[in-house]
C-alpha cells in the first residue's frame, strides 16, 4: 500500500546532513484524526539502526520529544551526532547489535513528516493555521502504520521520553499487544497546570508575533521568529534545573558568550536563551511548535488515581518508568502517579526516580546513564522471557543488602528461612529488597509474580538489571500504590528496625500482603541483654559488624516480646515463629525470646 | 529643603482612587546614581499610618515589592485594601495603633514616584529610554531622603519582601545605624540564574514587541502591551507554586473562565494567565518594568558565602529573615545564604522556613500569616528593649521541648543543672531548642548573646515570639553556618537521642562552642537495665510517657558509659560529669552508670 521515496532534501538545504540517512514512506488517506479532522496523506521520514531479526521481535521503536526528529543516532562514525547518541548504537543502552531501532519524526513535526509546513493538495501551499488539530493518539496512529508497513507483528518495546513519554505511554494503551514492554522516562500522565502555563505563554509569544500573519507567513521573511525564540527561551529554563542553571552562569554571570543576536545579552544567562531562540528558528517551525505544544498539552489520562487505573486498564506489557529527581516539568511525583495506576492494574512494572541535578534534560544527557541506561538495557534484555534468573551474590557492586548492625549477617540463613515459609507459586512483595537476595531466589523457586521496593538508587538499578521488578521508594512513605490484598505475601526482611513509622507500615503490609513476614533481631538476646545488665553499655555496642550506638541504620530496638504485645494490641494474628541463632546457624525452640538472636514472623490481619 | 505638594492625579485617573492617600514630596537634586547617570528632581509618592511617637523609634519603612505601590494598607473602613492589608493595620502584624508605617513607591516605579513615564525636564516629554539605569541602591537613597525628610532619626525597622526584601538587606548594610531591626522576607543576595533568566525572557518579550518603539511609546496607542502582558504571565507563573497552580487550575483545566482578551484561553490556567497579563498593562508602565527587573537583576551582594560575610559586615540591626518552603523564585536556601552571613558576622538573627504550598506570593497571602505575620510581630515587639523576658511555661501551645520518652520529663531540673554549669555573660547556643525553655532562663539570668536551633516552624515561631533569636533547621544538616569558637557554651540538651549523625552533630557542637554541654538519658540507668534482663522488654517499652519502641522520637540509646567511650574515641575532653536521678528529683554520686538516669556532661575538643 504505501512506497518508500526518495525525497530530495536538498529544498532544504540546512536540513539536509543531518537527514542524510531519513527513509520516506506516504501512506494514503484519508488519515481520521481525533479532533475530528483529516489529513489527505501521510508521509513519514524515519531511520532505523540495526537488523530485525529472524524471527521479528527484537525491534524498538523510539519516540522523540517536541524538538527532535528521526535522527536519533549516528548510522557510522563519520555521521553527526544523533540526539540520544549517548544511549542508542552498538554496546549502548539499547544495544543497535541487539535491537532493530525505529525513529520516526512525528506528525505535525517539521522534519521530514508531515506536518504544517507540508504541502496541502487542496490549497496548493503549506498547511499554516490550516494543518488540523491534533493529539498524540493521532501521532502513534501514524507510528503504528510505519510499524505495520516494516512488516513488524509486535515491537519488543516503545521507548520515550517527555512528549515521547506520552506516545509510549498512549501506544501500551491503544495498541496493548504490540510491544513485550514500554519504557516511559521523565513523563507523565498530564502536564502540571505549571508545565501548561509555560506552553501557553509560548504560544502566545509566537501567536502575537506581528510576523505570525495568522500562521500563514511561509512565503514571507522573516517568519514569526522572535515569538518562537521567546517561546524556545522559556522551554530552555524549564528543561534545566535551578541546580544545572547555577553550574551553567553563576560562575561569570555578567561575562555573556559573544552570541550574535537581538536579544538582550547582558548576562550570561541572557546570552545563552538568547542563542538557544535564534538557533530554534533555524530549524524548527513555529506552527509544528503550537501543533506539538498543544498535543501536548491536550494529553490527558485523568486528574485521578481512579481515572488513571482505568486508562492504563487495557495495558498488559511489562514495564519501566523512570524519573530524575531535579525534573520540574515532569516532576516525579506524575511518574509515580503512573506507576500507582499500574500497580493497582497489577502490572509489572519498574520504577526508580534518578538522582540528577539536570533537570528534564537529565534523559538526553550522559550524566545519569549509568543509572537510566542500565535499567532501560536491563529492562531489554528480560524482556520477552531474557536472559533468565541471576544470582543474588552476582550484584557486583557489593552493595547486598544491608547486614543488621546487631548481628551476624544472618545472609542466605535469613532469606531461605523465609523462602520455606513461602508456599509455591505465591505472588511476593519484598519490602527493602535491596538488590533483589530474596527476590532472586524466589525466582529460582519459580515464584512468577515477585516484587521489590528499595529505597536506593544503585540497589533499584541493579534489581532492574537482574530482571527483578522493584519500586524505588521509601518504606515511611507507606505503601498506598498497592490494593488490599494484592500479594499472597508481603515480606519485610531485616528491615523492620530501620522503619521510623513502624505501626504504619507494618500495618500497611498485612493491608497489602494475604500473609505478612518480618524477621528482626531481637534485642531479647541473651548476650545482648547481659550487656547491658552486666557491662552496662547499649546492647548494640558490643556485637560485630563494626556499626555502633551513634551510627547504625537501626533506629528500633525490640524484642520478640515487644513484637509479640505490639502485635496483639494492633490486632495482628501470629501465624507461625521462626527464631534463629544465626551464629550458630539453627533454629531455636526453648524460650527464643531469651536464646535467639533473630525472628521471622509470619503475620495477617 | 523639600516640600510636600498636593498632585492632582485626576491625569492618572485609573489610579485615582487607589492613591487617594498618597502624598508627595519632590527632592531637588541633581541625585547622582550608581550607574554614573543622575536625575535632576526626584518626586515620591507615599503614604504613611499611624502616629510617630514622641521619642521618634516607632517608625516602620515598608519596601514594595515590582508591582507595589505606596498604598500598603487600608487607611479607614471604607478604603481600598493595599496590598499587604492583611499584615498591617490596628492590632494587625505591624500594628498601625503602635507603630508609625511609612510606604513609599520606589524610584523607578510609576504609581507616583519618579520613572520612566514621569516628565524629563531636559525633553519636555517622558523620560522613556532615556530614564537612566538604577539599583536598589538608588532606590533606598531616595528612601532615606524621604525618611530625614519626615524628621526621622532612626527607624524601628525596615521590613520588605522580595524586590522589597532587597531594599531592606540594602538599608541595613548601607545606613547600618539607621534601623533597630531589619526584617527580609521571601528575598536573596541575589537571584538565581533560574529567576534571572525569567526576567530576561520578560524584557526580551517587552523590548521586541513592535510598539515598543524603543521605549517612545507613551503619545501612541497601544504601547508594548503584549509584550509586558507576556513578561507579567511569565511572572505569575513564578510567584505562584506547582501546588498553589495545582489547586487553582487542575479540577477546571479545560473550563477557562469567561475574560475578554487577545490571548490564548483554551485552559482555565490560559484565561488566568491572559487576565493577568491584561490587567496589568492597565495599571503598569512596561518602560518601569524593564528598570525595575534590571535593577533586581543587578542586585548582588556576592557569589559566595565570604562574599556575603563581607557584605553584611557594616550591618549592626537585629535580623528577622523567613523564607517559603514552596518559594522557588526566591527559594529558601537564599534566606539560608543571608543568615549564614549574618550568623559568621556574629549578628542577632532570627530565621524561620515557613512551611507553605503558596510559592513567592506566600509573603502577601493569609494562609501562613500565623507563622510570618507572629513572628513579624514579635521582632518589632522586642526591638529597642522589648517587652523583656517571658517565662518558659509561657509558651502558650503546649509545645514545651519534647519530654525524653524514657523518663520523667526533666523539665526545669535539666534546664537549671545546666544554667548552673554556664558562668554568667557567656554566650550560648542551644541545640533543639524548642519554644525556648532554656533560652529564657539563661535571659533572665543576663545571658546577652543566646540563641537556639530548632526544626520545629511552631516552637520557632514561639521563640520569636518571645524575642528569643531562633534559627529553624535541622541539626543533622550541621553546625556549618557558625564559625569556630562562636559562642562560650553550645548545648544538646535532651537532644542528643534524636540526631541521626550523632558524630557530626557532637563534633559540630564543639568547633562551635569552647565548652559543649550534652544531657541524655541514661540506658545503663538500673531499671531500665532490668527490663531488658529480667522482663526481656526494651528499655524503652515500660516506662511512662505514653511512647514507645515503635513510636518513640528517640533513634539512639546510650549509657554514660557509651558516651564516655564514645568521647575517648573521638578526643573529646570531658570536663564535668553531673549525673540526675530525676524521678527524685537529685543528683547522684554513686556509679552513676547505674543509679542516673540523666546524664549532663560538659565538654571541649
Amino acid at each position: 500500500m504505501a512506497e518508500e521515496e526518495v525525497i530530495d532534501s536538498s529544498d532544504s538545504d540546512r536540513h539536509a546532513r543531518e537527514l542524510a540517512h531519513a527513509r520516506y514512506v506516504t501512506f494514503d488517506g484519508p488519515h481520521h484524526l481525533e479532533s475530528g479532522g483529516e489529513l489527505p496523506s501521510v508521509t513519514v521520514a524515519f531511520e532505523t539502526y540495526g537488523q530485525l531479526n529472524p524471527a521479528g521481535d527484537n525491534a524498538v521503536l523510539v519516540c522523540h520529544a517536541i524538538s527532535g526528529d528521526s535522527h536519533v543516532a549516528r548510522h557510522d562514525a563519520t555521521d553527526d551526532p544523533g540526539w540520544w547518541d549517548i544511549a542508542i548504537g552498538p554496546g549502548k543502552a539499547i544495544d543497535t547489535d541487539r535491537y532493530f531501532v525505529i525513529c520516526p519524526n512525528i506528525l505535525g513535526g517539521c522534519r521530514g513528516t508531515t506536518g504544517p509546513n507540508s504541502y496541502n493538495p487542496k490549497t496548493g501551499s503549506a498547511y499554516g493555521p490550516d494543518f488540523p488539530m491534533i493529539t498524540t493518539g493521532d501521532i502513534i496512529n501514524v507510528q503504528k502504520q510505519l510499524v505495520d508497513h516494516l512488516g513488524i507483528d509486535r515491537l519488543l518495546a516503545v521507548v520515550g521520553g517527555s512528549l515521547g513519554g506520552h506516545m509510549a505511554l498512549a501506544w501500551a494503551i491503544h495498541y496493548p499487544h504490540m510491544m513485550a514492554g514500554t519504557a516511559a522516562i521523565a513523563t507523565s500522565p498530564r502536564l502540571t497546570s505549571q508545565a501548561l502555563a509555560f506552553d501557553v505563554v509560548g504560544r502566545n509569544a509566537i501567536l502575537h508575533d506581528p510576523h505570525y500573519n495568522e500562521g500563514r507567513y511561509y512565503e514571507q521573511e522573516p517568519g514569526p521568529l522572535v515569538g518562537l525564540a521567546i517561546a524556545r527561551m522559556l522551554g530552555h529554563i524549564t528543561y534545566l534545573s535551578r541546580e544545572s542553571m547555577k553550574q551553567k552562569f553563576d560562575a561569570d554571570r555578567l561575562s555573556p558568550r559573544d552570541v550574535a543576536t537581538q536579544f538582550e545579552t547582558r548576562f550570561s544567562v541572557g546570552s545563552y536563551l538568547a542563542h538557544q531562540g535564534d538557533r530554534f528558528g533555524q530549524r524548527f517551525d513555529p506552527n509544528s511548535y503550537i501543533t506539538l505544544s498543544m498535543a501536548m498539552d491536550l494529553f490527558d489520562l485523568g486528574a485521578t488515581h481512579d481515572d488513571l487505573v482505568k486508562a492504563f486498564e487495557p495495558a498488559v506489557c511489562r514495564w519501566l518508568v523512570v524519573s530524575f529527581t531535579s525534573d520540574w516539568l515532569f516532576p516525579d511525583f506524575q511518574s509515580r502517579q503512573i506507576v500507582d495506576a499500574l500497580l493497582a492494574n497489577n502490572s509489572a512494572v519498574s520504577y526508580c526516580n534518578v538522582e540528577s541535578s539536570c533537570g528534564h534534560d537529565a534523559f538526553l544527557l550522559p550524566n545519569e546513564l549509568d543509572s537510566y541506561g542500565t535499567m532501560i538495557a536491563g529492562f531489554l534484555e528480560n524482556l520477552n522471557g531474557g536472559p533468565g534468573t541471576v544470582e543474588a551474590s552476582d550484584d557486583g557492586e557489593g552493595r547486598a543488602r544491608k547486614p543488621t548492625s546487631i548481628f551476624h549477617d544472618p545472609g542466605r540463613l535469613d532469606y531461605e528461612s523465609i523462602a520455606e515459609l513461602i508456599p509455591p507459586g505465591a505472588s511476593v512483595l519484598d519490602l527493602g529488597c535491596g538488590t533483589g537476595g530474596l527476590l532472586s531466589l524466589l525466582k529460582q523457586r519459580g515464584h512468577q509474580r515477585i516484587m521489590g521496593i528499595e529505597l536506593d538508587e544503585h540497589a533499584a538499578v541493579a534489581c532492574v538489571r537482574h530482571g527483578l521488578d522493584v519500586l524505588q521508594s521509601d518504606l515511611n512513605q507507606g505503601l498506598s500504590s498497592f490494593s488490599d490484598g494484592q500479594f499472597d505475601f508481603v515480606v519485610l526482611s531485616q528491615t523492620l528496625q530501620t522503619v521510623i513509622d513502624v505501626r504504619r507500615v507494618v500495618n500497611e503490609m498485612l493491608r497489602v500482603g494475604r500473609r505478612g513476614i518480618v524477621s528482626f533481631p531481637n534485642l531479647g538476646y541473651h548476650k545482648l541483654r547481659r550487656q547491658l545488665a552486666e557491662e552496662g553499655r547499649a546492647p548494640l555496642v558490643a556485637v560485630g559488624g563494626g556499626t555502633r550506638w551513634h551510627d547504625t541504620q537501626n533506629v528500633r530496638f525490640l524484642t520478640i516480646a515487644d513484637f509479640d504485645e505490639f502485635c496483639r494490641e494492633e490486632g495482628i494474628q501470629i501465624h507461625q515463629h521462626v527464631a534463629l541463632d544465626t551464629e550458630a546457624g539453627r533454629t531455636v525452640d526453648d524460650d527464643p525470646n531469651l536464646n535467639a538472636d533473630m525472628a521471622i514472623v509470619v503475620l495477617s490481619k
